[in-house]
């Protein structure tokens, strides 16, 4: 028997005791008696937090399948109420019906102690899945399972290195594959069809069943929303239009690299007067200690009082117009904390903005020697004073573009102003901070001039975002935390909507021995004049790491790359555009464009750069060639011009040619020929 | 409402949707509609072994309360059908009676579907527990969990230390707080009860709930017993009574230590000569090398084919009697595999005793860069043909005792001659190990006057093993792997029936840069002179070791123990002979004799050894003083005379003079003088 609804894309199968659903030929859902779909139960969490990373264990008390489905259908709906028992009470109802084109499920549970609930998707042995926010380790995230749950991403990231296990046992900071600073519920399968889950709780996707994927989450969601498409490009746009479009970056963002300086506006002075004698060309300065710094056992921090500090740079105010009229824009830094120390703490203190423990308390929050109050962004006075601070301290400033840091350290055990408890608000808060930026930035009249970059992420960043950047990477080649991690991260996102990306040039963590050397600079260049955005980073330990400055052949490496990315400008413009307008990510998995070839389904270290280049970054140190893999197509080695068609191909990579190639019918061949020549 | 049984120590009373049951004024069970004591449902493990290093995942398919419970009493029974709807399907029935003053509690499942069982003990917040087998790390169990699955113990066994982190990297290998030769489904409470799990199924006990201990277990065990006592004393000797009694020690173990000597006829005859021109008294030496020996990257391994090996040991048919004239026991070593090389494997192989896969053939199992069979020991006449050898070339050959090694390998999917799953047969098989070597001794007619020593233990182990040892210890001052870790482990053995423990004296393990000191050897034999028998070992890499022979001050150390250990046999006979008929423990923790002292009751690294001996074993490196806690006594501190009441002390403790008292009143006061001017 085969029930149609009114959009015939909805097919809902009656099968002996349960039902199939298959949306537009996707088979979705397979329930039946002994194979049910839905468990749901009771679970008591235990949630450690110390600096930003979790410790996150579950006891489950209850898991009942929801073995029994009664149907009813009228009008456009479909409603199924689930039971364990054959008339048992209905524990859960399910009501599905195509909204906008899309799929939407709602779930109601109809015992309130219900807060655990699992939900088996129909998979296929051979399926691929991606996304779930940024996933760093991993891209095609078949055979494991990512816990969704916004978090410091982990310093080493791989329980087999060595600095993963420093890092762990000093402090609790090593990570795993799954650990990311923007985690999201929704994931895309090779089956060309996307699942999103409207929640906020913690969960844990698990692709490791042949089967199904099985969809863990700490409440009963609201509803799950599923859509697809013909291609993967049809695909992301359709994601884009769920969770809005990214803007436009501002076009003074193409106009060379963002340096990365600290220490003062003397340093910066001297440290440009290098950089420009050297050819390099520069669009801004980012000077993160604009508002102060601290020294502590971890490195170099920041004061974390969102104002000017006149004694770390003085005349700012009088550099930063001068600057601007030379084509360099002043760029600064911002986090959701206010520090114990700063008087914006006082003020918030004051005006009750700030967080409050279970005794009425402000809560303190540890971030490594030094306590930090939390701007409740629930308290709409508090969002509104602290766009003020936005608006007042840096862009009227005169500050075009800023780190908007952090997002994932919400405790779970804080009180906040809307009454909701804060284990469902800690996934929501990036969001609430990427709006707080946006909002500032957009009430300034500056959207589209000013860029923030931030590394936190949740549903909905996407459109509040104007740049992810890929968090703290050791300043190393692991796979886990080094230069490849920023690959699959990129990718990942792009998958769900955030399309724009790019990272700290040089890495950023440098801990527990680890330091960056003049090569890793030099190829994480290479890979940044490939990206919409260059921005070079000292480092934690700025001693510790090689400076883009520190001899002739770096800085003028560096040079060269950003006359390339100024060169390649006009093509990058296009992909952004794109990106803004149909959700088309800048830098794009392989088999967006070649979906029929079965190799690019799992290649996370390589991506095509828009459709018509394709960027093999070199990722392993003491390399003099690389290998490739090319889809079905013409390819022109950019700096050989040797062609090539599909295949694996090892190519020359000495330092300062990264492995690029361009589509020999692309309507940009001029201009690559261009690039070419540098 | 109150049901009284027959036997009046047996109570059960109803409670409104639910009952209680008391067992001699101990509650065990409450249970409630809203808070049920039983869940059952299905889970799908997934357990993955190297080289006897599990790693074991589960995923729960259903975990399902059995809310309501029907309860009907007949003659001395009372069974309880369980469910989970209110006039649903019964899945499980329990029937409770008493039997030989034990509580007997059986499960039937009703569902053959059901394979995981949870069931909550009622727990006290100030509850203690112990036993669990043979556990390194904790002695009071509460606030941990603790799998119960026979496996390596880990080299290393905590997280933080690098050679814990070496040894997971490279061999999987690190190990945790729980993993231990000698699991047990038995744990003794603070309330003065016993609990034992009639199971060989993988199981979790969870002892950090305040108000309930959760038993896990992966099948529906066929019953849990119960007994109750008024003192720890009558506990331990009930539990014996459950398990059967251990056999004395051969009256040759008390002459001196047992030295662990490697590398043919020549060099045993020269280290002898060696001690005993030191003044050492010497029972015997334990040659694990007597069947041949092969290198590995781990270390000294042996060849595993259970006969004499006549190039490592020219003459040794001569040299046993020789040796035995001389008051010299020769000692060997065994396992239940045989090696791949081996004629043994080849007359197993032919006679069709080795173990197989699921493709017929038989199954190899990885040691570490060699392979062995497994004998089937489902196999009655595979175990007769073992025994023979056993008996044939050990016993009849003069050995007169040895290492019967090993027991913890049974690989999951091997297929056994009796058919059942392996799962189930794995915690079983130290048991069947134990169990051939007691009936090869027996039938040999020399019980009581050989000795073996086993590492792997399970239920029943108490009654076919005639002397524990610690297992594998780091050759460091780890808590978790080193000197420390020897003292729980037998205390907790100790509470549930193994009452005989020892361990390699200087450790064993020394992998990853970890090298034996001097002053580890050296405090190693302190501890060894306070247990019932004393036996050095070469280490498994004898050449970053330090040995006892290295110098001439750990040489006469060393004979100076022996002397301590010889000079208080009668005292050691006397405590061993109450093991065997009484079942009370050699070494025992300081609550079996102060029940009312509260901090008694979380030392684990000091021990009474006997009732008239308080042992505290100098556990950390470069120490001269050691703090001590006394229960409330007389006490005199061995070395010094000086007297001493209750309470923390902090005494003289240079090598050679370890922290040792006696009761003043003890009826060996003399004996322990006569110790005291060694």
């Amino acid at each position: 028997m085969q029930n149609t609804l009114l959009d015939t894309k909805l097919v809902i199968n009656k099968i002996e005791s349960g039902f199939e659903v298959y949306l537009n030929h996707v088979l979705l859902l397979r329930h039946t008696k002994d194979h049910p779909i839905l468990f749901v139960g009771r679970g008591e969490e235990k949630i450690d937090m110390y600096r930003g990373n979790f410790d996150i264990q579950d006891y489950v008390i209850e898991r009942i399948p929801l073995k029994y489905a009664e149907m009813n259908e009228n009008n456009n709906e479909c409603t199924i109420d689930f039971s364990n028992g054959d008339s048992g009470e209905v524990l859960l109802n399910l009501s599905m019906k195509i909204e906008k084109g899309r799929l939407k499920m709602d779930y109601t549970k109809k015992d309130v102690r219900i807060n655990r609930f699992w939900l088996r998707i129909a998979a296929n042995p051979d399926e691929k899945i991606y996304g779930c926010g940024e996933q760093l380790s991993y891209f095609n995230l078949r055979g494991k399972n990512f816990p969704l749950w916004t978090s410091e991403p982990g310093v080493g990231r791989n329980k087999n290195t060595y600095v993963t296990w420093q890092a762990d046992v000093k402090d609790k900071a090593g990570g795993d594959y799954y650990n990311t600073n923007f985690p999201q519920p929704t994931y895309v399968s090779s089956q060309k069809y996307y699942c999103h889950s409207e929640t906020t709780a913690y969960a844990d996707f698990d692709f490791r069943h042949p089967e199904f994927h099985e969809l863990q989450i700490w409440e009963v969601p609201k509803s799950l929303v599923f859509e697809t498409a013909e291609t993967y490009i049809e695909l992301v746009e359709k994601i884009s239009n769920l969770f809005g479009k990214q803007p436009e970056l501002p076009e003074w963002v193409y106009d060379g690299v963002i340096l990365g300086i600290q220490g003062g506006t003397e340093i910066v002075e001297k440290k440009l007067e290098k950089a420009l004698a050297a050819g390099m060309k520069i669009s801004g300065v980012w000077c993160q200690d604009w508002q102060g710094k601290r020294i502590t056992s971890f490195g170099k921090r920041l004061m974390w009082n969102w104002k000017w500090n006149e004694e770390e740079y003085p005349e700012l105010d009088k550099k930063i117009p001068e600057w601007k009229e030379n084509g360099i824009r002043f760029l600064g830094y911002i986090n959701p904390y206010v520090a114990i120390e700063g008087d914006l703490y006082k003020e918030a203190e004051e005006k009750g903005y700030l967080a409050l423990d279970n005794q009425g308390e402000i809560y303190l929050v540890d971030f490594g020697e030094f306590y930090c109050g939390v701007v409740d962004f629930t308290n709409e006075e508090a969002c509104e004073w602290y766009k003020q601070v936005i608006k007042e301290n840096m862009i009227d400033f005169g500050i075009d573009g800023w780190m908007a840091d952090f997002g994932e350290y919400l405790p779970t055990d804080v009180v906040l102003k809307n009454g909701v408890d804060a284990r469902m608000m800690h996934n929501a808060w990036p969001t609430m901070w990427a709006k707080i930026n946006y909002e500032a930035v957009s009430e300034a009249g500056k959207l589209g001039e000013v860029v923030y970059f931030m590394r936190a992420g949740y549903t909905g960043v996407q459109k509040y975002c104007t740049m992810l950047w890929g968090g703290d990477q050791s300043v190393d080649w692991t796979l886990d935390d080094g230069l490849a991690s920023v690959i699959p991260a990129a990718l990942s996102s792009g998958m769900i909507g955030c399309g724009l990306h790019h990272s700290d040039i040089g890495g950023y963590t440098s801990l527990h021995g680890n330091k960056r050397s003049k090569e890793l600079l030099m190829r994480w260049s290479e890979m940044g004049a490939f990206t919409p955005m260059m921005r070079t980073h000292e480092g934690n330990r700025p001693d510790d790491c090689f400076q883009f400055d520190d001899d002739q052949e770096s800085l003028e490496h560096l040079a060269r790359m950003t006359n390339i990315f100024v060169t390649l400008a006009p093509y990058t413009k296009s992909l952004v555009k794109l990106n803004s307008e149909r959700g088309i990510p800048v830098q794009r998995p392989l088999f967006m464009h070649y979906e029929k070839d079965e190799t690019a389904y799992d290649l996370k270290y390589q991506y095509l750069y828009g459709e018509d280049l394709l960027v093999a970054p070199v990722h392993q140190e003491k390399q003099s060639k690389w290998e490739v893999y090319l889809p079905e197509d013409k390819w022109v080695h950019l700096w050989s011009g040797q062609e090539y068609s599909g295949g694996y191909a090892a190519v020359e990579a000495p330092i300062g040619y990264p492995p690029v190639f361009y589509r020999k019918d692309s309507k940009w061949k001029e201009l690559f020929l261009k690039v070419s020549n540098i």
